[in-house]
């Protein structure tokens, strides 16, 4: 008993999210002592620092170290062996949003080692790749959480699992599902008050940071399409693909093509217009436009896009960058389970990895 | 390793909740094969099904096999005996209300014995009892979960202990805990139209079965304070019962003492101007009034009562019996994490016991 009370611990990437992850981590490890965790593999794309004996990498000053060390990362076989070869469970924390990473999820959790993530990319892709992840991980009894995939420390997809895990029947899960989104349509259709510019508001959106370098990565619509991905298969929809489904552009058609996102800002002043027509149709009927996504599981139906909300809803309501989910079931009834609150973030998103671990360590150790 | 694969369970209380759980735990242990869950004792008040070879008791007609039992429940150190006998981890599931049974927590745990529950009575009780409870549990490595003491099934209790577990400072919660208070506002005081007289609402309530027989047990504020009692000791505040801080009663001082709910509610009709009064006063200021419960972690305060809030606020905006719990955080920031939905109700309830009892047989499988 007493060896299994250690568990080693091997993160790779070491961003915005990983390193808020890292100052969770060495908290978790000061306040519990048991199980004892030890980190025995960290890497970014370049770098990586791990010790042939297994010895226990210092948490507090890894990042620095990271930046001078010497070794270069594992290719995912080679890291396996080097875990399952120390003897101890290992978790794998996966801090990137890599495919390469994501694609290597079933090799990893076949041969038992567990993964905590937010990266949507393992949940998010090839209905193929969902299967694999989850029957490798049935098979070695490893386990597998992504919290932080859906709405980052928000209790979203642990919510869901327990709706479904206890006979729940899920009947619709429809919200806001991007920061960005969120705090462009609160500020360009506010419930009260006149609201700005849409061009502006993407610029201000920007410089804010709540907008990925390029804006038109989130005015796509393919995060949200991702999100949607992730919970309907959870619902129990056999999603073949975030592109598989109704997902509506923000992007006007001629500026798709624009080299660069500047260039993109500049010129999305010619087309408010559009999204000024669209704002005012909802304004006649009382309501206000919002980027929504919505899974109906009856009619198997996702679909990412604008849609009008009377002003009393909660969908309407939100305020700054924050999420919406509702949850429509069979116990619940008419009135949804709501989460509401920040969906993005490096301290939420990494409070969502750090709780995912919590729970498999309470099942490993 | 064979042997840990059987999860033996034990129910004491088959009412309103206990019968919806029954149904969900047989369809848990039909899409579940591992572990096997084997039902080796249930009991209500006066009756009770066991067999001393622990044969498995069919689920399906266990409620109306009770009725005619001539068996009588076992008390809680002849239980512990008996379930500690069959040599398999067993988990106690406590569908009752009952402060006896809460009272025997400690001892169950302390014998290995994992208990989940409803029951509101174990964790709000005096903080003595609290502190045995939870290391009895740490000391035998028994688990112990609640979810459903606070707002049934709505992740409350689990996203509070995941913000405290994974490092965050919670700074402040509020929120509407009582489903019978919700309704009651939210028809007396609604944020769009006049709503209808204090006296005719309770009534209604308690016609809809939304009251206890005698509404005054919820508008004492007990039941309140009872979940504010379990929050603020999870957020680290050492409350020492949920009469140690301020709960406004809505029972008029003169009908504290009349003989039945019925002639309450005869007179209540007299007192209505009073709560006229405090509804006008709201409006004046474009508020709406609400019962609310909240708890300070800073300055330690914890209280119950009457607020007002402006018509766009969260608590405002509440429909029909729906719970609403606001967490503040350092991570959260000024928009709180927000969780609401139905927080009553006989299946939701089960199914906060249900995930629960599912968390624990992953750990002790």
């Amino acid at each position: 008993m007493a060896a299994a009370k250690q568990v080693n611990i091997a993160i790779i990437g070491a961003g915005g999210v990983g390193k808020c992850f890292l100052g969770q981590l060495e908290t978790l490890a000061q306040r519990r002592p048991s199980p004892k965790l030890v980190l025995t593999y960290i890497s970014t794309s370049k770098k990586a620092i791990y010790n042939s004996d297994y010895a226990a990498i210092a948490i507090n000053d890894v990042s620095s170290k990271l930046a001078s060390s010497s070794q270069a990362p594992l290719a995912p076989p080679k890291l396996i062996e080097y875990l399952k070869s120390s003897g101890s469970k290992t978790v794998l924390v996966d801090n990137t949003s890599s495919q390469d990473v994501a694609d290597a999820y079933p090799l990893f959790l076949g041969n038992g080692i567990s993964i905590v993530t937010p990266n949507k990319k393992a949940f998010s892709g090839s209905y193929e790749l969902w299967q694999e992840i989850f029957s490798a991980a049935e098979q070695s009894g490893a386990k597998v959480y992504h919290e932080s995939s859906v709405g980052a420390g928000l209790p979203v997809i642990s919510t869901l699992n327990d709706l479904v895990n206890t006979g729940d029947e899920v009947t619709k899960i429809e919200g806001v599902f991007s920061g960005t989104m969120s705090f462009l349509f609160n500020s360009f259709a506010p419930t009260s008050g006149k609201g700005g510019q849409w061009s502006a508001e993407v610029r201000k959106a920007k410089e804010l940071g709540y907008t990925e370098p390029d804006p038109r990565d989130d005015l796509n619509g393919l995060d949200v399409a991702r999100k949607l991905t992730i919970l309907a298969r959870l619902a129990g929809l056999e999603v073949e693909s975030p592109t598989s489904f109704p997902v509506q552009s923000l992007i006007p058609k001629e500026l798709e093509s624009v080299a660069t996102g500047d260039e993109f800002l500049e010129k999305l002043p010619a087309f408010d217009s559009q999204m000024e027509e669209t704002k005012a149709a909802a304004e006649k009927e009382g309501k206000v436009v919002r980027f929504v996504g919505s899974i109906d599981v009856a009619s198997k139906q996702v679909k990412v896009g604008l849609e009008k909300f009377d002003l009393s809803h909660p969908i309407a309501a939100l305020k700054g960058s924050d999420n919406i989910i509702s949850f429509y079931t069979k116990r619940y009834g008419s009135n949804p389970l709501i989460i509401q609150g920040a969906g993005a973030g490096g301290e939420v998103t990494a409070m969502g990895v750090t709780s995912d671990l919590i729970k498999v360590l309470s099942q490993v150790a």
